[in-house]
């Protein structure tokens, strides 16, 4: 592209190649295109078939409306200024429960300083807490000094990712199709990306034989392969591991010697009723794997679950199975960013100890995140079904995550249509759906997908109420699409 | 170091060796062994010959005591927690202002979400009031789009050098001393620091016929050079360049065709009457030079000034001059980690447009500012004059930042024992200044230093009160080490 920054010192070609090669689909050229079709309906009201757009390309609830936990936002705005503590009229205004919770995080942190830089592994204090959460939730012992919280899962996934490559000869393992921080991520780095197939056939299951022959391959190009990612419940394909499926992971990574970088930001999104979270540090442990058999990181997030508060950027990993030196590297990684943003720490913290039985809140807490909870349940139900009645397109239900990932039968005169408009035929349809009903969705391109096959992935995020239009919409697209294409 | 972590599968020698080569001494060795003094006092009291540990290690003013200022923390508790807009009771609670401000904010909000991601490079309505409160410090345009909101100034130092280092060809010139956290993240990203040295005889003055020397030697040894990091007001060395010094660096920087990086996280903490802060684009604006003649990026932190909220991780970088391509490479890297976090972003546009005459805070508000930083300015004074009273002690004033960076002449004798404790002569002072004093400080060596000199960094940051008895601890310490070392 001309520019005309002719005095410029730096050019494209001056940067560096490793950021002009990396790729993120979630928030890419669509999305921008969508950010001006947005700008002209405010500017031109009916300058488009459609009234709003529909971000529904990332896992972002409250930006389409979920309301925040009241108790969450009551401790966060009482630790944001704790003056409020010390006045009468507060007692009013917030729940009991959120009062002691504020005092007692308050009473944990130096000076009471929610201002000040903490440990670059985050507050001691809150550590416990998750650490205490985690052992609530796995039934087995886990260490505050393991966690490191950090601004949300993605500088978590860096850091690993920059420990852990030092040149293109280190590989790590992803699936395909997988969330685009890890590609992104790797390319960042400079890292070997070796892909392992989900199989959709059999509901995008993780088969260890792909591993075992994309490992064998990659080692054969002389690739020292570090780490196997592994996404669960899966984005973007919605499905749950099975706990046999995770032990046969587990028993892979330890016999491999690799690390597991296990992505678990999904765990409190859970909806098929046979399905349940288990965590790989659980599994690992009731393997009889013990600390120093396997390394294993777990991320986690503020950002998904029932609570959703992308904007606060909180989340941490726990970090097990690597040893002192190494932790020190890490430490001294996290130390040149200083620390994660206290109020994601605290956020971190409180969603790992949530109210419970017998405080003032629970009741109210508890009828948010149910409400929350089962009307994403129907929502996945709903989009399933309108997906799978769809001509051509195929969707398995989402056992978990916030997504649908739907493949589509394009016919071939759509795809040679793309071809002509020199353009991916995902991302033919995905323009052409935009264009027509302002509803955005991300590539399965952006994602990985088989060669030769088409993908989408939708959002189960936008309100219930508003579902129905959604769906009649895209059904309308779809099948005039398909009218025009179909061969 | 022996591990017994015998079957992990990753060992030191599998670490990216960028990372093992990277240092940042502001949380080095000495830091960890002041936390673990600080657990033996609180375990054992009077298990030392101190009573606490006094972090002058690093700017981090809550952590010693300085109180965030009330408008800010109103605001942030107003949109941490909006529901209390609809109680009658916070009128009681929050300055009518503040409610005023966390409206407007929220208005500016989709949805009111802080919850939710924002765009990447922030919020738009902060980044318009940002825009609008840098027109009003330097009298020149400024641009929303030329904004990116970040989890304070270091990430947005590492995305300059992750976009401007390929490979260890690509060289940034930095200061000498200069803030580690640039050395630090030029190894991490691969390429070549080239130091450029401060003459510590005019005052720490920034020559540019150094800057030329240093250039010149770097591009005949075949390192393209991309950048130059400047720090204004001067980190460690508390200085602050003169008008006229600037425009020389401006008119060198377009010459040479360099990438100007300005550090301006101090922008607010000038303390000498005869010194003011000019921003880089001001100058070069003031100047003639336009968007397309220069490339210049500011970075600026809620983190210092007078409101020191460094664990709220907030600030933005200003980046002008660069192609509409080159902008598109950096909004992609700054998407892979969707946004900063929103308390943050809120943040460092309040800092941008602080209440005026006439808002219900303005009084209380300018009483909160002016009383921390006339503090400051004694507090500096007086440790300007303890230092320089110490036996082979010289200081310059610090006319801005946080900072006091002394020289210290060691006796031979003392050089020799450093020697045999196999340690550099500042770290084995600094570390017998902790053991015996409590007063945790930063080696010169952290922030580089002419060889065969040797200095400390100590913030100005102890609350007043203590400074007397803090300074009567370094003196009898200093004391009695020379008494020990001389010759």
């Amino acid at each position: 592209m001309a520019s005309d920054y002719s005095s410029s010192p730096i050019t494209l070609n001056d940067l560096n190649p490793k950021v002009l090669k990396c790729a993120y689909a979630i928030r890419g050229e669509i999305v921008t295109h969508a950010q001006t079709l947005q700008q002209d309906l405010t500017e031109n009201p009916g300058s488009h078939p459609f009234n709003e757009i529909l971000y529904c390309n990332i896992g972002n609830p409250h930006s389409l409306g979920q309301k925040p936990i009241s108790f969450f936002r009551e401790v966060l705005a009482l630790c944001d200024h704790p003056l409020l503590l010390d006045r009468s009229e507060t007692k009013a205004l917030f729940s009991a429960d959120s009062i002691e919770q504020a005092i007692q995080i308050l009473d944990q942190i130096p000076c009471r300083a929610t201002g000040a830089y903490s440990h670059s592994q985050g507050i001691k204090g809150l550590r416990d807490k998750i650490a205490s959460g985690i052992e609530v939730r796995d039934g087995f012992p886990a260490d505050p000094n393991d966690i490191f919280l950090t601004d949300g899962a993605s500088p978590a996934v860096h850091m690993m990712m920059q420990l852990l490559i030092g040149s293109e000869n280190d590989g790590i393992l992803c699936p395909i199709p997988q969330y685009p921080l890890y590609s992104a991520s790797i390319t960042l780095h400079g890292g070997t990306h070796i892909s392992y197939y989900l199989d959709e056939e059999t509901g995008w299951a993780l088969e260890i034989s792909e591993l075992e022959n994309q490992l064998k391959t990659a080692r054969s190009r002389g690739v020292n392969v570090k780490a196997l990612v592994v996404i669960n419940p899966g984005n973007p394909t919605g499905r749950v591991l099975a706990e046999a499926n995770q032990q046969e992971i587990v028993e892979f990574c330890w016999k491999e010697g690799l690390v597991l970088l296990a992505d678990e930001v999904y765990q409190e999104n859970v909806y098929a009723p046979d399905k349940q979270f288990h965590s790989f540090k659980k599994i690992s442990r009731s393997m009889g794997f013990g600390e120093k058999d396997i390394s294993l990181v777990s991320f986690h997030s503020a950002s998904k679950g029932y609570y959703g508060e992308c904007g606060k950027r909180g989340g941490y990993m726990e970090f097990t199975g690597f040893s002192p030196e190494i932790r020190e590297q890490i430490y001294k990684v996290a130390s040149v960013n200083l620390c994660s943003n206290i109020s994601g720490q605290i956020l971190a913290s409180l969603i790992m100890i949530p109210p419970k039985v017998g405080d003032e809140s629970y009741e109210s807490f508890s009828a948010e995140k149910e409400a929350i909870l089962s009307s994403l349940a129907r929502r996945a139900k709903i989009l399933e079904d309108a997906f799978n009645s769809l001509e051509g397109v195929t969707c398995y239900n989402a056992e978990g995550a916030l997504y649908s990932f739907p493949r589509i039968n394009l016919p071939d005169k759509a795809i040679k249509a793309a071809e002509e408009a020199k353009t991916a035929p995902d991302a033919f349809y995905a323009w052409r759906l935009l264009n027509a009903t302002g509803i955005v969705i991300v590539l399965g391109s952006g994602f990985g997908q088989r060669p030769g096959t088409w993908h989408f992935r939708c959002t189960i995020l936008p309100q219930e109420e508003k579902i129905p239009a959604i769906v009649s919409r895209f059904t309308q697209f779809h099948k005039q699409f398909m009218d025009e294409f179909r061969g």
